[in-house]
């Protein structure tokens, strides 16, 4: 059987971030494809997603993942489309989604691939509202918060891939939905398109008093994407029996050394108690892997049917990939960040 | 109907403590009982309970229950005998326990009370091991901390009323178990007596580096009683899913000010994230008040056949109530601490 020479373009971890990451820690990379094995697939990277959960990956601190080695492919959730296939259950043609990393073409034995519709309004939506951030959003929200007509929910982050679709199921289950999001656009969005009931910018100076007239009912569900300080304004309003899911915390990711003090942990223990509160971190394809089909069938008509929206930020070619992942974690990204590798 | 006069004597908040409580917090007063209404019962206090959440209710910060107002009798728990009736539900000489107040006598209701065997093998039994207490360690335990066989648990003040229930209910269940306490005679008590697996001294210059070497497979239960430097020392070493109930945060509750940095916060979020951890505040009554009998029904036969063991440190005397409660926050005590207010 003879093989064209596929030119794959990657880009590998170059050195380990210190603080936050800079274009110097990305190396693009060129190698041919390796030669296709029986029960392999070869596939071409549609859209790459860009999630904060690989600032974790590029260090060596301990995590529930191991992380990326040096000079080694950045870990990524993609949509791929399959070009070459010995493995009986993908065809040419099949669009499917893994974690097949930061490049464009990957050889893959396809036992972690799920084949998506064809069908999707796009392809994208795979690696978002109906990937890993919406079944994070979908099964943290409705397996962890519990949520209940009435109640009130705080989430932040609120214009972006997680926090949008947390706030709009909220919403479906008859929830109060007060979003925190960086800046008067996201805000306006968030609010006017998404629905929910309030935003508050946490770029305001009077930030921790502006989400507490938001809440005038206090919260019931804070739905954890960020840690820092919208963390610190949301402790004081909740209300007993509080839920908190853990899924990220956004603002904590660049940190370097001890964080200064006032201790905030001691408060934190007596609310728990006071509050009689839950707090759960969970990662979503640990705890949920096994309910991937529930969640994907609730969701699609959800999304289809315009009951969920979603936005994307999409990114023009692998190569941007770096600068756009060193933007979503200053919040410079609007809505789910994706880049755009190649066409179907 | 003529009444003998009866004097009460008890014990009042004479001013809100600024850190720990001291003597001049209290005052011991002197009152004609009033008369006996009906559906009430006129109470002889046997058994006071003294518990370190009575430090909470000193103080005017907002917590789960409303603070004891100044001048008013100090909340607590306690064993009394019934020694007259006007409530058909309660016949004199009926042993009752029910938050009757820091007092030798007491007119009551009924409504909140609950008669208690007279087979106890002691009266103050109700207060401890079979009350408030043993309740909160075997419903956090069981409720929240959901123990498996093979695990490891930790749970400080592990000579205490609480903690000392903990760890003997997680060791029927087959847990690994290390118990916290301070000094060498309660460690040696809590591993000798109560069949801890170890025990550490939280006393001791090298606290964490001997409870991580005790806990050689990590801890999957922290079951929350004090906070502080134990929290602490057991954050890097919980198991992924490891379930922490709080119950309690006694190493704070004379806590002044604002606490100083660093900022361990960011910390423990990161950490309920990465290990999928769940931390839950509860108060036993409001959250399993309905469960007494359950609790009652399968706690009893452990403890009077002696599966279960428990150590009281028994005060002679209601006025000796204030520095024997100043002593608890401190660690003073050696087991669950009672006030013998008067003989049956």
């Amino acid at each position: 059987m003879t093989q064209e020479l596929i030119l794959n373009q990657r880009i590998v971890l170059a050195s380990r971030p210190v603080g936050a990451p800079t274009p110097e820690n990305f190396r693009l990379e060129r190698e041919a494809l390796p030669d296709l094995q029986e029960g392999q697939v070869q596939l071409r990277t549609l859209y790459l997603s860009l999630d904060p959960y690989m600032r974790g990956r590029m260090s060596d601190a301990p995590s529930y993942a191991d992380p990326v080695e040096i000079d080694a492919v950045m870990e990524g959730g993609a949509v791929s489309i399959v070009e070459q296939s010995r493995n009986p259950a993908f065809k040419v043609g099949d669009r499917v989604v893994g974690q097949t990393g930061w490049q464009t073409h990957s050889i893959n034995d396809g036992a972690e691939l799920k084949v998506i519709p064809k069908d999707l309004p796009s392809d994208s939506m795979a690696v978002g509202v109906l990937g890993m951030p919406g079944m994070t959003a979908y099964m943290g929200l409705m397996d962890i918060g519990k949520p209940q007509a009435g109640e009130t929910l705080v989430v932040a982050a609120a214009s972006g891939a997680v926090g949008s679709v947390v706030g709009q199921v909220a919403k479906l289950q008859g929830l109060r939905v007060v979003g925190v999001a960086g800046g008067a656009d996201k805000c306006r969005y968030v609010v006017d398109e998404l629905g929910f009931d309030a935003c508050i910018d946490h770029k305001s100076d009077n930030f921790a008093e502006e989400l507490k007239q938001a809440c005038g009912q206090g919260v019931d569900i804070y739905f954890e994407l960020v840690g820092g300080k919208v963390f610190d304004a949301v402790l004081p309003l909740l209300n007993p029996r509080a839920r908190i899911p853990v899924c990220g915390v956004i603002a904590q990711y660049n940190a370097q050394g001890v964080p200064e003090g006032p201790n905030d942990l001691p408060l934190l223990l007596r609310t728990m108690l006071t509050k009689r509160a839950r707090m759960q971190g969970f990662i979503v394809f640990e705890e949920y892997g096994d309910r991937h089909e529930e969640f994907f069938r609730e969701m699609t008509p959800l999304v289809t049917q315009g009951n969920i929206k979603f936005r994307e930020d999409v990114v023009q070619g692998l190569e941007h990939a770096p600068e756009a992942f060193i933007g979503l974690l200053e919040g410079r990204n609007f809505g789910k960040l994706v880049v755009h590798v190649s066409d179907a």
